[in-house]
C-alpha cells in the first residue's frame, strides 16, 4: 500500500507536500478502483517561516528558553519578536473577570487542564480546545499583545501541539502560539516561587494567498445501485510538523484499505464504495464544505457516510449520528462487529469532513479508536510513521470495510 | 512509582538482576503496604552467556548473518559450533511423516505461521508455542543436532524471540534457538530458490546450579476480615533480553499500583488485599508453586487471584475462571468495569503464576489487555521501557483495583 510514502507526503493545506499527497493517493486508487477523480476547491495557505523561539526571561536562574509552535493561522511576531509579562489563566471567566486593565499589554497564558481522569481522551481535548480556537481573539479584545496555549494532552513532554484558531474578522489580531506542557509546568513554577514571568517570542509565519487544491476520490461501483453510496473518508492535509501520520495519514490510509479489501476479495458491492481524501480538514474545512456542496447540487445520494480521523489504533467502535430506526438496525449487526473487537456503538458521531453532509440528512458514521495514546502526537513532531502500529492501522481498515459490508448488504 | 527502575532491574530468575528486583519492590511497597516480607523459592540459573552466532552457508550470495537466541534453559553448542543441512518442518505431523531417516544429522526449522487473522494475538501464539517448548526434544527423538523455530511475532522483524522450552528427562539434549521472522524468510526462500540450505550456529549457554530468590509479597490489612485474601499479581523476572518491561514489569508495576491506589484514595480494605510479585514465571514456575505450597500448609483462604501478565496496554476485561455462581456475580458488575473500558468479562482467565492455586479453588481472573501490539515485544531486546505508555499501563492497575473494590465490597 505504500504507507511510508503516503504519511511523507502528508503535510499542510496549499503546501507542495500537500499536492504530492494528492498524486500519489490518486495514482494510489487507480490501482484498484472504477473511478479516481479530483475535485477541486482553493485552500488557505499559512506558512509557519522559520523555527519559533521563545523564552522565559530575566527568572533567577536567567533567561530560559522554551518549545513554543505558532498556531495554524497566527500574524507573526514583529521581527525583533515581543516580550512581555505573562498573565496565567485557567478559563474565560478568570479572564473576564481580570478585563482589559490587567490585561492589556500582556500575553496570556491559557492553561487550563488536560484532564486525565477522562478514559476518553477526546472529552478531555473537548474542554480545553476553545482556549486554543477562540483565545486568541478573547484575549486581543482586551488589549492582551499575545497568548500561548497549554498544549492539549495529558502527558508532560516537550512537544508542543498546533492547531487551528481563528480571529474575530473585525478585531484586532494578535500572534499566538502552544507551548509544550513541560515548558508550561516550568512557566507556572515560575509564576508561583519567582510571584511573575516575561516571556519573549518571536515568529515569522504568515498567510499567503489562497491556493487551488483538491479532494481526491475513488469508486467501486456498486453492481445493483450504483446511484447510492456509501462514502469513507479521512483527511489528506495534516499540519506542517511530523509527518501527521495519525492525523490523519491512518484514516487516508484506511479509507483506500477499505476499499483496496472489496477488491481484494472479490467482493463486488451492490451500491457505489467511494472514497474521499478530504483536503484541508485543519485549518479551513474546505475540501468537506466543497464535497458537500456538490452532493448536494447533483442530487447524490448517500447511504452512510464513515469518517476515520481519530488516529491508527485498535477500533473500538462506531459513533453514529443517524435516525432511530438505523441505530436500531446497525446495533443489530453487534455480534458481527464483535469479531473485530468493535464494542461500542453509540450515538453521536461522524467527523468534521463529512460533517457538512449531516444538512443532506446523510447518516454519519466516525470509527473510534482506543484514544489512549492519540494525544501523545496529535498536531506535534511527534506524529510519525513510526508512531502507527501496522497490525493497529490495518484492524481499523478492516472494521470499517465490514461495516461498509453489512451497510451495502442489509442497510437502510 | 520509580517504574524506570523496577523496569531496568527485571531480569531472568538466578540473576544478580533478579536480585535487585526483589529488593527494591520490597523497599517500594513498604512505603504503602502494612507488611511487606520474602518467600524463598529455589530457582533455576540458565545463562546465555556470548551472544549467539548464526549464518546460512554456502549460498549464491555467499555466508548470511542471521539472528538467532538460544531458548531458555538451551545447552551450548559445541565451541566450534554446528553446522549442518536445514529441514523446514511446519508441524509435528511433518515431522514424524520424515522420520528418523531424514532427520538425523539435520538442523530443525519449525517453521509453523503466527496466525494474523486472529484478532487475539494470544490466540495465535497458542498455536505456535508448543514447536518452541516441545520441538527440540522431538526433534532430538529422530537425531536431529538442533533446532530453530520461527519467532512467534506476526511481525516481520530482525528480532527474534526467545522463551521456554523443555527437554526429555531421558531424552538426548540439542541446542535450541529462535530465528527472526525476517531472517526465517529468508531461509524459506533460499530453500526454495536453492533446493537446499545449510545453518551454522553457535551458542555457548549453560545451565548453573539452583539459586535461592524470593517472591515479594506486599499486604494492606482488611478491616473486617483479614484471614480472607484478595491477590493481585504479576512476575518479577524477566527474560534476559530486553527490559521485560511489558513481560512483566508492567505486571509487577500494576501489582504494586493496585495497592498503592487504595492507600492513596484512602480506602481501608474489609478484606486483606495482597500484592504477590512472583519469581521465576519464565523458566520454572517456581515461586508460583512455592506461593501455592504455602497457602495449603497454612490454609490460607482466597477470595480471589488476579493476574496481570498479559503487557501494559489499555485494559479490555478480565478472563475468570470461576464458578457459575461466582461468574454471575462478577458479570453483574460490568456496568462499573466498563467505565474503566473493561468491556470483555469472560469465561477462563487465571495466569501461570496463580495457575496452582486451581486445586485449592481459588477464584481465578486475569487481566485481559489490548493484545495488538504485545508480540512485537514479548521475550525480546524490544521490550523495554519505552514501548510502554504510562497512561495505558496505569488504566490496567486502576482496572484491576476496581476490581479488587467490588471483591472486597460485594464478593461471594
Amino acid at each position: 500500500m505504500g504507507r511510508i510514502k503516503v504519511c511523507d507526503a502528508q503535510s499542510l493545506s496549499g503546501s507542495p507536500q500537500a499536492q504530492k499527497a494528492v498524486e500519489m493517493t490518486y495514482s494510489m486508487m487507480k490501482l484498484y478502483c472504477d473511478t479516481v477523480y479530483l475535485q477541486e476547491c482553493m485552500v488557505p495557505h499559512w506558512v509557519r517561516g522559520e523555527k519559533e523561539t521563545a523564552r522565559i526571561t530575566g527568572t533567577k536562574k536567567g533567561n530560559i528558553n522554551v518549545n513554543i509552535l505558532a498556531l495554524g493561522g497566527s500574524i507573526a511576531t514583529p521581527d525583533k519578536g515581543i516580550t512581555a509579562e505573562v498573565i496565567m489563566i485557567t478559563d474565560f471567566n478568570e479572564l473576564e473577570k481580570l478585563g482589559e486593565k490587567k490585561i492589556k499589554g500582556k500575553i496570556i497564558f491559557y492553561n487550563h487542564p488536560f484532564n486525565n481522569a477522562n478514559i476518553n481522551t477526546f472529552k478531555s481535548y473537548g474542554e480545553c480546545v476553545e482556549y486554543r480556537w477562540a483565545g486568541p481573539a478573547r484575549a486581543a479584545k482586551l488589549g492582551a499583545v499575545a497568548t500561548v496555549v497549554r498544549s492539549m494532552t495529558g502527558t508532560i513532554d516537550e512537544y508542543p501541539h498546533t492547531g487551528s484558531m481563528r480571529y474575530d474578522s473585525a478585531g484586532i489580531k494578535i500572534p499566538c502560539a502552544a507551548i509544550a506542557t513541560r515548558d508550561a509546568e516550568l512557566l507556572i513554577n515560575i509564576l508561583k516561587t519567582e510571584g511573575k514571568a516575561t516571556l519573549f517570542m518571536k515568529m515569522n509565519c504568515q498567510t499567503l494567498p489562497d491556493e487551488k487544491s483538491f479532494n481526491v476520490i475513488g469508486e467501486i461501483r456498486g453492481s445493483v445501485n450504483p446511484d447510492q453510496i456509501i462514502l469513507v473518508g479521512g483527511h489528506l492535509d495534516s499540519w506542517d510538523v511530523g509527518e501527521g501520520a495519525h492525523d490523519d495519514g491512518a484514516g487516508v490510509v484506511q479509507s483506500m484499505e477499505a476499499l483496496r479489501l472489496f477488491k481484494a476479495s472479490g467482493i463486488r458491492p451492490k451500491h457505489t464504495l467511494r472514497a474521499v481524501l478530504f483536503m484541508n480538514e485543519e485549518n479551513g474545512l474546505r475540501g468537506g464544505t466543497k464535497y458537500a456542496e456538490v452532493v448536494k447540487s447533483k442530487n447524490e445520494k448517500h447511504l452512510a457516510a464513515i469518517e476515520t480521523d481519530a488516529g491508527g489504533f485498535t477500533p473500538h467502535g462506531f459513533g453514529m449520528d443517524i435516525t432511530d430506526t438505523q441505530f436500531q438496525k446497525a446495533t443489530g449487526w453487534a455480534p458481527l462487529l464483535l469479531g473485530f473487537g468493535l464494542h461500542e456503538l453509540s450515538r453521536g458521531g461522524g467527523g468534521a469532513d463529512i460533517g457538512p453532509l449531516k444538512k443532506q440528512e446523510v447518516p454519519l458514521f466516525g470509527l473510534h479508536p482506543d484514544s489512549q495514546r492519540y494525544f501523545d502526537f496529535h498536531h506535534t513532531n511527534a506524529d510519525v510513521f513510526e508512531a502507527v502500529n501496522k497490525r493497529e492501522l490495518e484492524l481499523g481498515g478492516a472494521a470499517i470495510a465490514a461495516l461498509m459490508y453489512l451497510i451495502d448488504n442489509y442497510g437502510w
